[in-house]
């Protein structure tokens, strides 16, 4: 371990939290994780010891507490981030929050105030950001390879629905899964949106009906700069995670495709064929997941800002807030409506 | 020619009236074009000639009283098609007549009532149903290969902009381009669209909203069956011809590509490319034509029902009616607001 | 019919006697078929019924002797076609034939020392060198756009083995088969080839043995200016008509992949596939047929040379039997051997 | 670092040395990389520097006789492999090696007989196994997804020549590049070659030829089974790193295409076009060479056979020296006449 490694405390310690120790142990030398709580004390244990971490709590005060511990990533239950980023802004700790920051825009403005006055940074952890293929699209953007920007489509499908009971408690389909695609769509265009209109349907899966939620959601969005575009998500794409975007601008279009495990094609008596695309999120956004954290290690230790902030973090919100209000009353609705 | 051909009489020397006789007279063995008519006398002419058509004339009642002809084939300018469908219809003529039957919907009704009356066979010109990609995706959907149908996307874009002076009398992006979609959309769904809400923008090329129309837009569609979709348009695809579907069904999904001229990749120290795809509709749709009309005609000769009916021009106008509404007052339109 | 429409005469009325009559007939307005002959009476009639044929006999000397065809498309069976071709010179018949002009060096040579002779332009029914993938790689070579040429790669496989009375006469896989391979070499490359070495085995399908001929088989070729390449062959790709070549050049590399009749993607539980290629060469040379004849009516017409001549004809066989004499003898042979 | 972690000595501080000491020291928890030798001293400090490796040497004497050291990977030049496999073995070291053996017969089976009698396993570093693409490739001919075998074709790319001196002493096209491909050729097929023809130009690059060796090079293959091949390898591929393989058979074919560092396609007013290819073996094999090491380390601790053994090392320069021959003596070369 490098003398000068950000040492960081983990809290949470479930599948996102896990997936994170286990980069910044493995693949991030510049990072040093030194402790890790949870509520769940088995899981904290597990993880300390799967990883290498020195020390496990339960409390999250712990680490906060600890006084080598210079920054935090908080992967525990949405409802605690903002309070917790709050008081890690207190204790003056930098901070990596998992998205959403909350899903009510008054904790999001408590938490982001506390971190303005402490001036520590806040990363908020919009991984597909650092995607290749992403990456390679906003490149176009800024290079003009395209000319403007006119109108953006965003595909987005999970190969299969969650449990019910964590849909019922996701927040919605708007503020659980779109929320990604939502910050896709500034990032990729580098403008605000200034109304949304949205449409859902439950199809094939009624019982994602029964507690309120979408199975499938298509958004429509109006940026400030009268760029337009759509973003279509599913829950029950059977051939597993599609992840796509198409940008079409004043001197040509960008899209991108699915990744897969290999590029064998298979020509017989009946098809020419593929195996399926890489099946989810921890296969598809491996790489990406490593590059956020290892931008936010390298904001920090060399004083950079980091590349996604807390307004980023606040805006996706109120774009599903937007997006959940106009599936509700069928109309278009302008963000000014959510901040107001 | 065989002797059992049917006799046709063209309504309209214009770029798809032309289109129509060549297909007409070269490649439909089972058609026999007898009567070519153009208020631009040379026009008529040249396509007479061009074609080996016995016979032209300036005024198309020539044609509608010409005792041989069997069925008009009306590709005259737009607001004519429903005053010539009523008149063919009365003298018991047999009607294929180009999208859409009109801009407004008395003057539909009034022609769909004047066919329904004489019992003559009506087909409208919805070509693109008969193209090969888009007849595999219905195919898929009525043979159950993606299950039940979840969520539509099309995507059509033109090369450029019509001139425009086109534009300014063409009825707009909804009734003028984004007419073939919302066909498209019935016909691969194969259910009844209920409501709609359009977006659009002018970016790069400010003409275009000099004469009040949209260089881009979207509608997002719901079905009768809760089905949602998109349709995207756009006049500026640098590119050429952008022509796609994607339907996600609860069992899979289908998508269609491009067509190109060839299949040819070049690798070199830049970049892996191919040529262009398939300009524009004429190179396109070239099959897709002669098969409408090749299905037209035999729908006639064998006292079949016509493919595309007078009912689906019908409905492809309301659509765009309700589009355009929509786009105007910002507002989710059902098409139930245009029939009353 | 034009007036100045160019009167043929069809020799051969089997599979590709009808193909090419109908294109004649239907696609190619600047030719006029007059008199089709074939020794089964009944294949004569119905073809020229079929297409429109206003005369039809048995005997091929009868198309010879008409005074007014000025042209013959020669399709009947190989061992015929020198024989035919001398006749036709000798009576200033200009001439289209099938592929191989015959199967030995001698007949060939005979028939074209006739066609010098008497100053008619013959034409040899290489048709892939009017596909718009094969045009498109040569266009890369002409234009510059991989450099000079290195490394030549062709493969060509039929979806089934024909019958296998059909192979026992028909002088092997390499006159038979490869020879379209040989001569799309020497055409992409626009060098002639030197020197030739064969592998070929029988796996899946022994009768192919049995009959003294090869199911799969490859050859290395070595043209005059050092251009290296190979040729792989196969009756039995079960997937269909698997028709590729790729070029790597000192600039960069062109390939070429098979063609579809539809562009549809389907994504399900299993697999990302496609519909199968198109199936055999009916369907996937359809235009190139069409475009060889118009080329050969064209340069009859207008007096312009042929695009396939009888050298080209002669030294696909030369190459052909080198690469079975190669195959006997298990060593490399050279085209100068079997010239001589 | 697991207390039961494999001790590992590494001999060759160069570039796939640092390579392999990369990877064992950060991506495979179960190896520990406790001393590295090469005699450029500073070559060795670097690596155990950057890798945190504890001890460096310039003598490989001081890795063998290191009391701990379980396992050796050497990845020293060319001409010492066999001698340092022999001493390892006789003091019971395990060994990775890297390819080829050695360049002459003899020597492989030299210290191929030591490892025989000390017992200790012996893996060859060739990485290409263990890619996702050609892994695919084998699991279908292992699963019988294409039935029976029949043509195999493999392309190998580099994207441009290696500094002419390394070419000089490199052993030529097939010792040095071409191995690979002999060695994926057998094990995809799963049998070995009996008999080779090969063919080379130099037509871009004089420099090559005036060292002797071969710009583009291409060996056809004949399996004692029947089964027939090519391989195609080029030193001059502008475009990148090309490394396909197609391989048909009796039921279908499966075909693999380049790997890429993103997916996004650009489509402009002059094409259709995305990034180059994974540019060299680095970028594009990284992954097969943690796999190929973590399964050397698996093969040690879990005393399983290794995936690539010393038969598999000799066979490739058996069948790169049969190649080279043919080349020279311009004829097709059995493998038993190298090996008598």
């Amino acid at each position: 371990m490098p003398t000068h490694a950000l040492k960081i405390g983990l809290i949470g310690a479930g599948r996102i939290g896990r997936l994170h120790a286990e980069h910044l142990t493995s693949r991030i030398p510049s990072a040093d994780v030194i402790m890790v709580a949870d509520p769940f004390e088995e899981a904290a244990r597990s993880c300390a010891e799967r990883c290498g971490i020195p020390s496990y709590q339960r409390d999250y005060r712990a680490v906060l507490e600890h006084p080598e511990v210079q920054a935090l990533v908080i992967c525990s239950s949405t409802d605690t981030h903002a309070q917790i980023i709050a008081e890690a802004a207190q204790v003056g700790k930098h901070i990596f929050c998992e998205k959403p920051i909350a899903l009510e825009l008054a904790s999001i403005d408590h938490a982001l105030a506390a971190v303005k006055r402490s001036g520590v940074k806040l990363q908020i952890g919009f991984n597909r950001r650092f995607d290749a293929n992403y990456r390679r699209v906003r490149q176009a953007v800024e290079q003009g390879e395209i000319g403007q920007s006119l109108v953006l489509h965003i595909v987005s499908r999970d190969p299969a629905p969650p449990p019910i009971e964590y849909i019922r408690h996701s927040g919605g389909i708007f503020l659980d899964m779109m929320i990604h695609d939502f910050d896709m769509a500034r990032y990729l265009i580098g403008s605000e949106i200034e109304e949304v209109f949205a449409q859902a349907n439950v199809i094939s899966d009624p019982a994602i009906a029964a507690v309120g939620d979408a199975e499938n959601a298509i958004v429509t969005l109006r940026f400030t700069n009268d760029i337009i575009g759509t973003i279509s998500n599913s829950r029950h794409a059977v051939y597993g995670y599609d992840q796509r975007v198409e940008l079409l601008g004043s001197a040509g279009a960008i899209s991108t495709e699915n990744n897969y495990s290999n590029t064998a094609i298979i020509s017989d008596a009946h098809s020419v064929r593929r195996d399926l695309p890489l099946h989810f999120f921890l296969e598809r956004y491996t790489e990406s997941f490593i590059a956020e954290m290892t931008a936010f290690v390298d904001a920090i230790l060399n004083d950079k800002p980091v590349p996604v902030n807390g307004h980023d973090g606040r805006m996706a919100v109120i774009i599903a807030l937007a997006a959940h209000r106009s599936l509700v009353e069928n109309r278009p609705v302008r963000l000014s409506e959510i901040e107001q």
